[in-house]
């Protein structure tokens, strides 16, 4: 029998409570299947006495964070989730002092993965991060290992799960974005104090960057780029969607344009009899375009500690089984440094949504401006307010340059007859 | 720089001459991601000569496979396709020289699995297979890795492209079985010569077994199973499912009944609105259902020289990433032996297809028998023929039992008004 593989979790909130409960309860498990007997040597949290749902051992605990890594254990899971601060301290000590780590927390991956990867590649440990992309989906082992060796082009996706189900609930509820928001909060499925990092993207842009170092052999991007949340989206612009046989999802997406990286974030009109059209409620989704493999579909529960634990456990077999592993699937030596594309230049058709007063003239006005931007329109819905003086003018555009729809809604903006600044969704295709 | 790490291919069909081509392209890439350089040192099949679409190096051509084995390989491929005679022997006799195999042979896996896998691991060699299920899909690394510590309870999906091109092309164009697979093997998406293996389920059981094996830690059950075709699925069995809001189609399904194992291949209506239902065409999916981890759901091409070969390299990789891996996910002397669940005792809800003379007195004679057996119906659609004297009478169950469901067709088929052999179809649920 060789030695015991000793573990600490450092954070005990829901995900850390329940992989510590997994760990126990699978320690016989993970004996058959790799060899090795493991045992938590240390556990870490803010605080040490709050009610939790699986009872710790608290002759194990640790106020100071750092006196695990003096514990010297073979590995530590960073589960507390900062993407700086001693998330990022904890990580980079541990790796320093050759423990392998396993962390489901995107931010400091996203932000910091460069250098860690790097600092894990030099002391030669392990630096996994399966379940900081899509929770209980293998996407990350499926790019470096199951599809190693194709050429990657494109990765699409519904990365978090919060504002699908918002999405999806508005259209089922008719509710408006804020009392979805407050039942979503009262279910589990939005943070309570702040859900602003899911709400407004950056929680799938986080995952974007880390699915384009993997799919296309990158750094880490830190540049700038599209990232537009789901805060704007109106109740009206789901009903018209639905009548346009099309639905609102807030999509993550990566791809090379002529060797240029292209990320983005923000909601997408598709088509309802899609594929991703049909990816509701909690659920994430991620399609992969490959050369020679084709397209490859992943579904499953994106996050809460089930399938987040799913993730964590599956990197730990994979260290336990052996081999030290290049965190990003190539060393950090080899990684192309990615120049960004140009949003400017980016020609897409457009669903494009108009406040305005209805008065004579104004959809003239509008129209005007457009073909001055030379921008086509494909449909349009207008639907006049009885009550009130206003109408709801609705679009769809033939593919058009982004630079020039940004220009023209900043002219059409500025004019009188405009109740509120317009609403623009990209259409995927 | 390490050594050379030296290839064989056997076999040079469709799929060993792309392999050939890609494994000459992606050198570079290859040396990369793992630090090495591979070199493909002899090649063999049966024909030297045939007009191949990548020219092939014929110095490195031997017409006796075995002899490739003498050149002491690290690696061979093993791309012949037999579930026996050379290409088990070839397979058997690189492992016990310490060589690695690879393959995406499922027959011979499935069939012979338990052994090679055993030969493997006391070897301490490789033996990998991903190319043999879902053609591009990397579900058995995703069950082995990706999942692994997650306790499998069913997997079940469209594992088997031939025939759900087939069925989907009866529906999009009214066509009958027969000039389906015409077409179908015009377009090269069924084998010209026998398709048998394809279409009467026995390709997609091979598929099942695998699964079986690494989903649930088990020996790969040879047992005797539920295995029906599509051969008997009639353009008016796609119709009437159609007008039923379903659709047919060939489902591989394994799963633990009270710790038995239940595993089977048959055609099964689906609903069209479901995930399952709009799998169509050439492509597989599998719905994996874990504990800890909920649904999983793959999808991607499930065949063709490009989705296999991505597989093939993916296990190249993983070998040259360093490490033995157990062939099955665990050692074949913990792997337990299920013992198989009693279709008899299986309840299913069921479409059942009567032709019938159409004579005062069928329908009562076809439920009395049906009530004697306890089967209840839940919905009945009755069409006669208006030129013939013929009626065609389909019913959708409730909840029935295998058993009685066998007994009562066999008793209803000796009755002078049954035209045809009654066509059962299960419900998928």
């Amino acid at each position: 029998m060789s030695k015991t593989f000793k573990i600490g979790i450092i954070g005990l909130g829901q995900i850390g409570n329940y992989l510590y409960q997994e760990l126990n309860l699978k320690k016989k498990d993970i004996l058959i299947k790799t060899g090795k007997k493991i045992k938590i040597i240390g556990i870490s949290a803010k605080n040490r006495n709050k009610k939790r749902k699986y009872k710790i051992n608290k002759n194990i605990f640790y106020s100071n964070p750092l006196k695990i890594i003096n514990l010297k254990p073979d590995l530590i899971f960073e589960v507390i989730g900062q993407p700086d601060g001693i998330s990022k301290k904890i990580v980079e000590t541990a790796l320093k002092n050759k423990i392998h780590v396993i962390t489901p927390n995107k931010a400091l991956i996203a932000k910091h993965g460069n250098k860690l990867g790097k600092v894990a590649e030099i002391n030669n440990v392990n630096l996994e991060f399966e379940a900081s992309v899509a929770g209980g989906i293998p996407i990350l082992k499926t790019i470096k290992e199951g599809l190693a060796t194709n050429k990657i082009t494109k990765v699409s996706g519904v990365l978090n799960g919060t504002t699908n189900y918002i999405l999806s609930e508005m259209e089922n509820s008719n509710l408006n974005f804020k009392e979805v928001l407050t039942k979503a909060q009262k279910l589990g499925y939005a943070e309570p104090g702040n859900p602003k990092l899911d709400l407004n993207g950056y929680d799938a842009l986080a995952k974007v960057r880390i699915l384009s170092s993997l799919s296309f052999n990158s750094k880490i991007s830190l540049n700038k780029c599209l990232m537009e949340g789901i805060e704007n989206i109106d109740l009206k612009d789901i009903k018209i969607s639905n009548q346009l046989g099309m639905r609102i999802k807030l999509l993550g997406l990566t791809e090379l344009i002529n060797g240029k990286l292209f990320e983005r974030v923000h909601p997408c009109l598709v088509n309802k009899k899609s594929y991703i059209g049909n990816v509701n409620g909690v659920m994430n989704a991620i399609i992969l375009k490959g050369k020679p493999v084709g397209v490859n579909i992943l579904q499953g529960e994106g996050a809460g500690p089930e399938a987040t634990s799913s993730s964590l456990l599956s990197d730990l077999l994979s260290i336990l089984k052996g081999g030290i592993k290049k965190p990003f699937g190539i060393s950090y030596s080899k990684q192309k440094k990615l120049r960004s594309y140009n949003l400017n230049n980016y020609s897409n058709s457009l669903y494009l949504r108009f406040e305005v007063k209805d008065v004579p003239g104004v959809m003239s006005k509008i129209t005007d401006k457009l073909a001055k931007f030379n921008i086509s329109i494909k449909r349009l819905i207008q639907t006049p307010s009885q009550k009130s003086k206003k109408a709801t003018i609705v679009m769809i555009t033939h593919s058009t340059v982004e630079l020039n729809i940004q220009r023209c809604l900043k002219m059409i903006n500025k004019d009188k007859y405009i109740l509120k600044s317009p609403t623009l969704i990209r259409i995927f295709n």
